[in-house]
């Protein structure tokens, strides 16, 4: 891990050099976890966000209302893809938390490792069956099925790791302790698929307690978390057992590791960054029947039909884009994500992968003034929880500033205002535009276009302004009391604390 | 970049530790580029898979025969999937080496390399609309816009991190001839959109020269490699002119950053290993009518009904994860990747991304013989081709040993037997599939299930067979002559060179 070793280094990459010692590891059949992990993060955040396209691709006809039953059916393909997300990013965590104790990789883990990512990304399939079916049991067996194989895969990958030590992560390796943490951490990792096997064991005879033992699966890191904090709250902090403050790299409540966290968010960004256009490329070229017959061989009339489309895709790109932007300058100051940090990140990524969605509709209805008025107001709702999930995570990092900020964005941090900034930005505008909306409802579109335009253009001049204000404000307090030295930074408190 | 520094170094994450000087660079605005590179190779590989969909989705009814419309309609399809994979290859590759000069990022950049991405995204679909439409100059048209626009976006990052030069590589920084470089620069990257202008041009009175321009924007580096290695046979090595010891980092001959190579690699892999998934939560999740009407309430039938399709994934994805498996072995021994070894690296990319389509031709197809030969046969030629360019890599990367591999790879190395084991199955068994259904068709289905199940369990003995017939063939050469310290490495030949 000592930076650059090879001969050029302009060459290869800046900032994030491989591992230096990869020879001397490779002698010995280990490998640096490094880019099996990114393969695997890549994997889960497109089977996380890939329950949304049944969503997208809910067909409405123009001549159909908006009625009941096609809102029961988007309900339910809705419900369909949260709940997926949440169940594939449980999964993600976990598999993170693995290798946070598994240091290095062997070929037999990497491909241990592609068998339990094979058996994760069937998961989205059994749960769009348990929704379409819910009282047939054969979805719950084949989710349970795949959760007990996941399961087991991942106790062998932990079995074989501590059978082979030099695997494991250093602490681990050099611990008196180890058959006790081999213990502990296959207990935690059976948890859940014992919890399955009851459920199917249910599912024969009395189907409701499999969804509730199945939900306990997904929400038990949260659930064990709240009842902790309870149980502190009420009879006082437990006293900690002789060797748990070795017990750290797989506890539940431990920090995720920062880069896989990124890593994950990149995947599901780039994958709905995207989304839109893998429909475009298929459904709108123009058939040459049709533009002959339809459109007179005028090919550029034949794409202005599908016009509002293309709208569609540049304004979701440039929508998730700016949000990858700001989940990027955010994570640049952020040194450790906490577990309530990694939640709201996770329900931030939720509503980013509705964006596709809200903007098809915006789209879809455009000929119709009521729908139109309806699907603007659900895309800025959607955009202002994704970003103020986001603004939530950077509130709470600040509760914890000195464990989670790097400097430079604390309270009186130089970047502090900025930061403030870039994340009040989106939360603003879409409830700016949301709130223009009720009150001008005939230019809700015109209304939402101009949000679309105007919010790049203030992130690429964010900086100037906020400089410009923070001058001011230097100005003024110059004015107020000379100060010898003003270009000092990380003392000055430049801006109130956000609300 | 000096490892890791925070207090937790079992947390966050092994091998690849944030870059140490974080903080301090962001004081002045500027960020490492890392993950802003990920996130762009993760959309350019996405992109640059999508149009595999069109051909995916190519319907055949089973009463039509596998007739010549068909078969016109799958080349087209096919054409456009594989050019359009080499010109985002191509446009990653620029955007690749404009990152090697560009070595930090601030706000600005990271926005215009958004701009750039969402530009980039566009090309496929303009390519698709140039196949459909191949005399209307209206697809020629936005490709060339396109191009211009990326080219422009790309001459404005040069310009704006020259003109804050702390942005730049630190070799490029420290220069004395900052200013030929910007000008070399700009000038190599308007290089593309001046052909493209010219395309343009023509497309609106003779196109086919507009094609004939455009093909050369997209092999224009391997052109100029060609050109520059015919004229070096003939007239001798060109005298370099004094300054070209410092022209390095913009070179189109360069090796590219082998990280960025496995990032994109990495996002291809991931996308295609995921893309049946896709089909299969959408459309095989039986309907409740059907399972009512036609498999009279049994859902088993229904889900047996699409059978061949979980088969299909379950095999494409069993393919997909070993060649990521082969292709991450080989790049743990590679230092850095050469421009044959990345055009060959894309090649194999090319191929791979052509294997949902090679498996769900299997499951389309499984009720008549004749077909079914066919498409056993094309998916062991796809399998075949996407494994021999691996090879091919590794051969290549053999010529140069000492430059780009790592020495335990080498001739002679310790792991140099191992790597061509895992690079020499699945060439072999393909072929063997292949010359199997030949000999026996009638048994074509079984040959290439039995290869599927075969070959993962093959991976994960072979490091055991390789040990057994390095130990026979020591234990020979041990009867031999007998020489001490045989637990040696890094001497021994032990294994005749790849043919």
């Amino acid at each position: 891990m000592s930076g650059p070793r090879t001969p050029e280094p302009a060459l290869d990459g800046q900032g994030a050099s491989p591992p230096g010692s990869q020879d001397e590891d490779m002698a010995d059949g280990t490998q640096h976890s490094h880019r099996m992990l990114s393969f695997s993060d890549a994997l889960l955040s497109i089977i996380a966000t890939v329950m949304i396209l049944p969503v997208t691709h809910t067909e409405i006809s123009p001549e159909q209302e908006f009625d009941k039953s096609v809102q029961k059916l988007l309900a339910t393909r809705i419900a369909v893809y949260l709940m997926t997300f949440l169940i594939v990013t449980a999964a993600w965590a976990a598999h993170t938390r693995l290798f946070q104790v598994v240091g290095k990789i062997d070929d037999t883990l990497a491909l241990l490792n592609l068998a339990c990512m094979m058996t994760i990304t069937f998961l989205p399939f059994t749960f769009s069956l348990m929704v379409a079916f819910p009282e047939v049991p054969l979805g719950i067996l084949l989710f349970c099925v795949c959760v007990m194989a996941v399961g087991a895969v991942q106790a062998l990958i932990v079995v074989y790791a501590f059978h082979f030590p030099h695997l494991l992560s250093p602490q681990i390796e050099r611990s008196a302790h180890r058959a006790l943490y081999r213990q502990h951490i296959v207990g935690i990792i059976l948890r859940g698929p014992a919890l399955c096997l009851a459920a199917a064991g249910f599912s024969l005879f009395f189907y409701p307690v499999s969804y509730l033992l199945m939900a306990t699966v997904v929400f038990l890191p949260y659930v064990s978390k709240a009842a902790g904090w309870c149980r502190a709250r009420l009879v006082g902090p437990r006293e900690p057992p002789a060797r748990s403050l070795e017990i750290f790299t797989f506890d539940l409540h431990e920090p995720l590791s920062k880069e896989r966290v990124e890593a994950f968010s990149d995947g599901v960004y780039a994958i709905v960054a995207t989304l839109l256009i893998l429909d475009i490329c298929e459904d709108n070229v123009p058939d040459s029947k049709d533009v002959k017959e339809k459109f007179r061989g005028s090919l550029v009339a034949a794409l202005g039909a599908s016009g509002p489309h293309f709208l569609a895709y540049f304004g979701s790109f440039a929508t998730v884009g700016l949000l990858w932007f700001a989940h990027h300058s955010l994570f640049l100051h952020i040194r450790k994500a906490t577990q309530p940090m990694g939640l709201l990140n996770t329900l931030s990524l939720a509503f980013v992968g509705g964006l596709p969605l809200a903007y098809q509709q915006t789209s879809a209805f455009a000929r119709r003034p009521h729908d139109e008025l309806e699907s603007v107001r659900v895309s800025c709702a959607i955009i202002f929880f994704a970003s103020i999930f986001q603004f939530a995570i950077w509130t709470t990092a600040l509760l914890q500033e000195g464990e989670t900020l790097q400097p430079s964005a604390r309270f009186g941090g130089r970047e502090h205002a900025f930061m403030f900034a870039k994340l009040v930005l989106y939360p603003c505008a879409s409830l700016l535009a949301f709130a223009c909306t009720c009150v001008l409802s005939r230019f809700s579109t015109a209304i939402f276009h101009a949000m679309q335009i105007a919010v790049p253009f203030a992130f690429l001049v964010l900086r100037l302004l906020v400089r410009l204000a923070l001058a001011g404000l230097r100005g003024l307090r110059g004015l107020a009391r000379p100060v010898p030295g003003a270009a000092d930074d990380a003392q000055s408190p430049l801006l109130p604390a956000p609300c």
